[in-house]
C-alpha cells in the first residue's frame, strides 16, 4: 500500500492502532481555576487564577485565555517555540469552537479543529500520534479546554437564574490541558524519569443506549466507554490488568458504576483498576460537585497534571486514558434527542 | 524518527506534505436540495431531496439525514460496507456537531469528528489522507454537510422572520458531501477514466484581519485564503499556472475578488484559474443568492458531484481544492468579536 509497506503491524484488531516507535508526550501543562485549585490534586496544576474571567470580558473569552496559557506553557516547558509545532489539534465544548479560534489564533500553528465533546483530548493525542508517528508532523500539541460559566451558559442555565443540580449532574471542570507529541526521543526533564510514550490508541463509535437526561452524562456515556475499553482488550489480545489504571474522563459516580457493571456482565473485571478523572478532581463531600467534574478540561489537566506526574515516576508504567464524551446539544436536548457518548482510549506507558 | 524514516520527504516547507504514494479518492457522493438542484449543477449530485426536513421533524434531523445518506450512498458507490471503513472523518456546522452526531451514529464506524466551519472538507480530507497514507486506515470516508435553515437559525435569525439580506451575505448550501480515500489501487469505475489522487496538502493557520461582520463572509475568510494558497505555492515551489483551477470553498463574489486582489499584491496572479465553489453552485441573477453559496456543504458537493467528474476525465489533471472556513457563532458575533478564517488546501490529481 504505502512506501514504508508495514500497514499491517499499525492496524490492530478492529478499532486500534499499535504505534511500532510509540511517539513520546515530551511535555505537559496545566492551567486550572480556583474551584480545581481547591480540590485533591489543585497543587498538580501548572497554573491557577483565581479570577473566573481570567482577567476578559465574557466567559467565553476567559476560557480562550485559559487556553492560550496553557499552549504557550507546554511550548515553553518543553524549550520550544511556536514555530516548531507542525500542528495544533484541538477543540472545546463551545458551539463552533469559539474558546480554541480565539484562543490560539495568535500562536501561528497550522490548526486541526476537532469536537468529541468531553473526549476531545483522547481524540486530539490520537491524531496526534499518528501524526507524529508517521511522519506528518515532528511535533504535535494537543490540547483542550473547558469553563463552568461557559459550560453552564452553553449547555443549561445561566449561572444567575441558579438552577438545582441533580445529584447525577456533573460540575464543568474550568480548565486546560495541553500535552506536546514527538516522535524525538528528548529528554527535556530529569534523566531518571521515564519517557511517557503512546503506545497504541482504540478509537470510538458513536454509542447510543438512549438516555435523554443530560443532567445524568455520566449514564449517558458509560455505554461508549464500556465498547471502547471491550474493544481496546480485543483487539490487543489484553487482560484489565494489563493495565495499572484504566482511567474513564468524566463519568463521574454514577457513569462509573454502570461502566464498571457493564464489563463486569462481558467478563472484565476492571473494579480494582479503574479511576475517572471526574471522580478525582474534586472533593465530593467539601466541595459539593455531586457526581464529579466534567468537561474537555477534567481529563486534559488530570493528565497533564497528575496521570503523566505518575507515569514519569514509574509509579504506573501502564496506563489506558479514555476521555468520554456526551453528544448533546442545547438544541439537541431541547428538541427531545437521546443523548450519545463516544470514547476515544489512548494507552499511554512508562518507559 | 519513526521505523519508515522517511519523514523529510513527507513534511514540505512549513505547513505542507507531500505524499509519495498518493491516496485514491476512489468514490464520491453528493445529496443535495431542492435549491441546489434548480442550479448549474444540479444535474450532477447523486441524490436530490425536493422535501427540505428530509422527512424528519427537524432541521437538525434533516441534516443528520441528509449526511447519513450521502455517507450511505458513497460507500454504495465503492462496493462497500460499513465495516470496510476504518474511520469516519468529519463534522458540520452545527453547534456540537449534531448533524454529524446523529446522522451517522447508525453506520457503526470509529469516528474523528472535526470542525473548520466551512473548511471542514478541507481538513477532513487532509486527516483521511494522512491516515490512509500513514497505514493508519485502509478506507477513511470524509463527510461534510450543512442545511440551509438549520445554519440561519444556529447563526443568523429563524426564516419565518423574514429578515433582509445584504448583497454580501453567501445562502447556505443544503447538501452533503462524501469521499472515500484508500491507499488501494481499486478501480472500480470506467478503466478509460482517471484515476482521482491527493498528491498533497496545506493545512491553514486562523487568520484574523479583524472583520465583524457575519453577513461579509467573503471578506472574513478571503486573507486566510489568501495565506493558506500563497504558503502552498511556496512550500511546493509552484507558479499559481500548476494548477488547472485554484478552487475556493465559498468566498462568493465578494471574497473571491479580494482573495484574487491579495494574491496579485504578493505576485500571484490566480485572475485566469481561480474558481469558487459558491460562485459556481447557484445561479446568482436566476435565483437570488446574492454573493454565492456557502456551508461546509457548498464546497463539499461541488467537488463530489463537479471537481471530481473533471478529473475523472483529465479535464482537469491538478486541482488546488481549497474549502474556506469563518470560524464565528452566534455567541462570539453577538459578543462583538471578529470573524477569523481558516482554509485548508488538498492538491488532488488525476493519475
Amino acid at each position: 500500500m504505502t512506501a514504508n509497506g508495514n500497514n499491517q503491524t499499525k492496524m490492530v484488531g478492529k478499532q486500534s492502532i499499535l504505534f511500532q516507535n510509540a511517539p513520546y508526550i515530551i511535555a505537559t501543562a496545566s492551567v486550572a481555576g480556583k474551584k480545581e485549585s481547591e480540590g485533591p490534586l489543585g497543587s498538580l496544576f501548572d497554573i491557577v487564577n483565581e479570577d473566573p474571567m481570567f482577567g476578559q470580558n465574557s466567559w467565553e473569552e476567559a476560557e480562550s485565555e485559559l487556553m492560550k496559557e496553557a499552549a504557550e506553557k507546554v511550548i515553553m516547558k518543553a524549550g520550544l517555540a511556536n514555530s516548531d509545532i507542525r500542528y495544533l489539534v484541538g477543540g472545546d465544548l463551545l458551539g463552533q469552537l469559539i474558546a480554541t479560534s480565539f484562543g490560539i489564533a495568535e500562536l501561528k500553528i497550522p490548526v486541526l479543529g476537532i469536537y468529541g465533546a468531553c473526549s476531545t483530548m483522547g481524540e486530539a493525542m490520537s491524531i496526534g500520534a499518528m501524526l507524529v508517528d508517521g511522519g506528518y508532523a515532528d511535533r504535535v500539541l494537543a490540547i483542550t479546554s473547558s469553563h463552568f460559566a461557559g459550560a453552564e451558559k452553553q449547555f443549561r442555565f445561566p449561572l444567575d437564574y441558579g438552577n438545582q443540580r441533580p445529584y447525577s449532574a456533573t460540575w464543568t471542570v474550568t480548565g486546560s490541558g495541553a500535552v506536546i507529541i514527538t516522535g524525538e526521543d528528548k529528554k527535556i526533564s530529569n534523566p531518571a524519569e521515564a519517557d511517557v510514550v503512546i503506545k497504541g490508541i482504540t478509537t470510538g463509535k458513536i454509542v447510543d443506549y438512549g438516555i435523554k437526561d443530560s443532567m445524568n452524562m455520566g449514564a449517558a456515556m458509560a455505554p461508549a466507554a464500556f465498547e471502547t475499553i471491550k474493544q481496546n482488550l480485543e483487539d490487543f489480545g489484553l487482560q484489565p490488568s494489563y493495565y495499572d489504571r484504566i482511567i474513564t474522563g468524566d463519568l463521574g459516580d454514577v457513569g462509573s458504576k454502570i461502566l464498571i457493571d457493564l464489563l463486569l456482565e462481558a467478563g472484565h473485571d476492571i473494579s480494582k483498576n479503574h479511576m475517572d478523572c471526574g471522580v478525582e478532581i474534586f472533593d465530593k463531600e467539601k466541595q459539593d460537585t455531586h457526581a464529579g467534574g466534567s468537561g474537555c478540561g477534567c481529563s486534559a489537566i488530570t493528565f497533564a497534571g497528575y496521570i503523566y506526574r505518575k507515569l514519569k515516576t514509574r509509579e504506573w508504567n501502564r496506563v489506558l486514558f479514555l476521555p468520554t464524551g456526551a453528544l448533546l446539544s442545547q438544541v439537541s436536548f431541547n428538541e427531545g434527542k437521546t443523548v450519545p457518548g463516544i470514547a476515544h482510549a489512548v494507552m499511554v506507558e512508562a518507559k
